[in-house]
């Protein structure tokens, strides 16, 4: 967390909008039509349109980077007008106001792990004692005429804004006990090998896997000397930087110099030194990526 | 009007501009110069370049989600530096800072309708009683410096601060009594047939139609067994949300599951369930759509 | 420069960090977790990803529309991690939060013409006294877990927060004396004669050169006769606007409508009328452009 506590949180838009539609102005327009004072701030509008888990994985990396209290408004939501709940989700972090339908899977999974309140199956989690969650029903916090279609102008703007104005959480519906829940895949174990793969494509083409440093420091693995092996290709070490002077080794026999480090997320990623990796590898999400360690 | 009066209105910007350029940021950085407490925003910046339509289109569907008295700042501008005049449009619900080009007719259509002052011909509006307007000739209210290339920066940027510092319209220069107006096709009706055509496209490629529910209304044609067709398609019946689960009708003999709604905006709209309706149809702006109800 | 002075200065963004990942607003967040009352705007995201120069250019050109005393933070960064240094630079107009790799070459340019202090070769130049630049070394003014790949998040953010909360620039570090200077290349004058070259491109299309009109002025050239080649092509005069009804001579033998003229930043700009020159001449930045006047 990088801040103090804060008197007038900031709410953070993250959506599958784009901006070359006025969707998210519209919603931000709605916003300072209920709090005139509010800080509105954009995460990104970039999210694959529909795309779920690349929301989720947004959303769970990142908002721990923003002050305590800060009140994310999240919409990837193909389900718009069908009969998945609008909710408003509080952690101890931050809270989020989006539909019920996985979207907040990341940010909910590490409460999880270390209750023991969890409860898998069927696509749903109980929420453990830390978090809360809400139904956005109650019509004082909705645009008074709620399309079917835009529930991110005519129910979760409206939401953000009056919880920014200070109205609680429970003020806004009935409480939920449960919500959707689609983590990402974890990295299977065999030994000294991890099965992984590519869950990100940033912009400058480095592809970001599922294989966190944090997981890896339980395994007790020697990185030193580790191995990557994403399609036919294998990167020897692991950089300390994007040009790391110690990783000559990472040329490729025809040229194309990978380099393999984990970055600012935790996350392992493979790059090209002053290039794009997954234009020039023709690699994807969803793509294995393979870690080897020495024993 | 989606919220209470406000003392700082916010200053909203709808352009042309992109944001791959500094253009945008640097009206901003004018804006502060002048009104160091001026809450901007962006409606969007990616109305096509030079088209007037697309933005009258975009800020006359969406200027009402805005708190009354908002400053809209909206640049397209093919005629900068040439004989048309920079003004601001007072109406009702907000002001409206811009070149006189006909960017402001959608903004405009809906006060002409019910006023008996309204006056065509010749692509120019007399304004009605509600609406004032006044050119930006008050040198105050200018950078020192004004170029022939960006009266974005120059005039609009330095007058919509002011205004936003409480300086009212009349300040800014002589009154203007007419504009230039260039409404967007109004669908023909013949009988139960409504002869549309496509206005918008957006992100998700929902092809977005100048087909109102409004004026349907006015029609009393029954809605439940339109049909609609565009180009050799023809989808039956009119959804409520995206993913309707009564609309299993509209899948296409080869497979593609076209759906028609009201979009969020009132207009009707042609949507492919988790695709693209543009790219899969090849249909663009200006493409006929005919609305075909029973009698 | 375009304002009063202020009592809080905004923050100002510029980097190649694009819009679609949560970078930008990852920043955003951490700059608002130290300074919740922070304003903080974008003046682009899209230099090409690691292209100092453009993003140089971009800073240089556009600065000075900002209130005295902003606080830029400027990302462009291939070194990050490596041993390049995080700097502050303070000039009379603004402070420039980034790394010393020659991104800040263009805002030193103006200072080091008009003193005697400078001192170039290695790529490196003396600051004069009007400019004062510090190393981020300070650890309270950092994160406190900085990782090797994003001091956009880590460093460059946290400075710019707590120097918008008046921390003073000595306290971010230790002085620095020189700074990496890599300025963009000169136009060359052979008597009546410049060979200049696109150094931007906009999202219109526009090839921006080199060829400043300030130059210009003290060559004492005719402007009126001036002919502009480049490529094969060669465009008669100098419009005064873009759609200059003076300006019939530019049409080319082919049809195409070729204008010239000096745009907002006062660089000389080829145009094409209602199109994009850049597409229409296959003409890209490093493209020599002469301007050739009469005696």
């Amino acid at each position: 967390m990088s801040g103090q506590s804060v008197s007038a949180p900031p709410i953070v838009l993250t959506t599958d909008f784009g901006t070359s539609d006025a969707y998210v102005g519209v919603m931000k327009g709605v916003i300072l039509g209920i709090n005139p004072r509010a800080t509105v701030i954009d995460l990104t509008h970039e999210i694959a349109p529909q795309n779920l888990r690349q929301g989720s994985f947004i959303l769970g990396t990142n908002h721990s980077y923003f002050p305590i209290g800060t009140i994310h408004v999240a919409v990837v939501d193909p389900g718009v007008g069908t009969d998945r709940k609008p909710i408003v989700l509080e952690t101890p972090a931050a809270r989020f106001v989006a539909p019920d339908n996985g979207l907040l899977s990341e940010v909910i999974k590490g409460y999880l792990a270390t209750s023991p309140a969890e409860s898998f199956g069927s696509g749903r989690a109980t929420l453990p004692p830390e978090l809360q969650a809400h139904e956005l029903t109650n019509p004082r916090y909705r645009l008074s005429e709620v399309s079917n279609t835009f529930h991110g102008r005519d129910i979760f703007s409206p939401a953000a804004a009056h919880l920014s104005l200070g109205i609680p959480c429970e003020d806004m519906g009935p409480p939920v006990w449960d919500v959707a829940y689609a983590p990402l895949p974890v990295p299977e174990v065999q030994g000294h090998i991890l099965n992984g793969e590519v869950i990100y494509i940033d912009r400058f083409g480095n592809l970001i896997t599922n294989i966190e440093i944090n997981a890896l420091s339980d395994q007790r693995l020697d990185l030193r000397t580790a191995r990557t092996q994403v399609g036919e290709r294998e990167v020897q070490g692991i950089s300390r930087t994007f040009h790391d002077p110690e990783s000559a080794d990472s040329i490729q026999p025809d040229g194309l110099q990978l380099i393999v480090l984990f970055g600012s997320n935790g996350y392992l990623e493979i790059a090209e030194t002053d290039g794009h990796a997954s234009e020039s590898l023709g690699v994807g999400v969803g793509t294995g990526v393979r870690l080897v360690c020495n024993p």
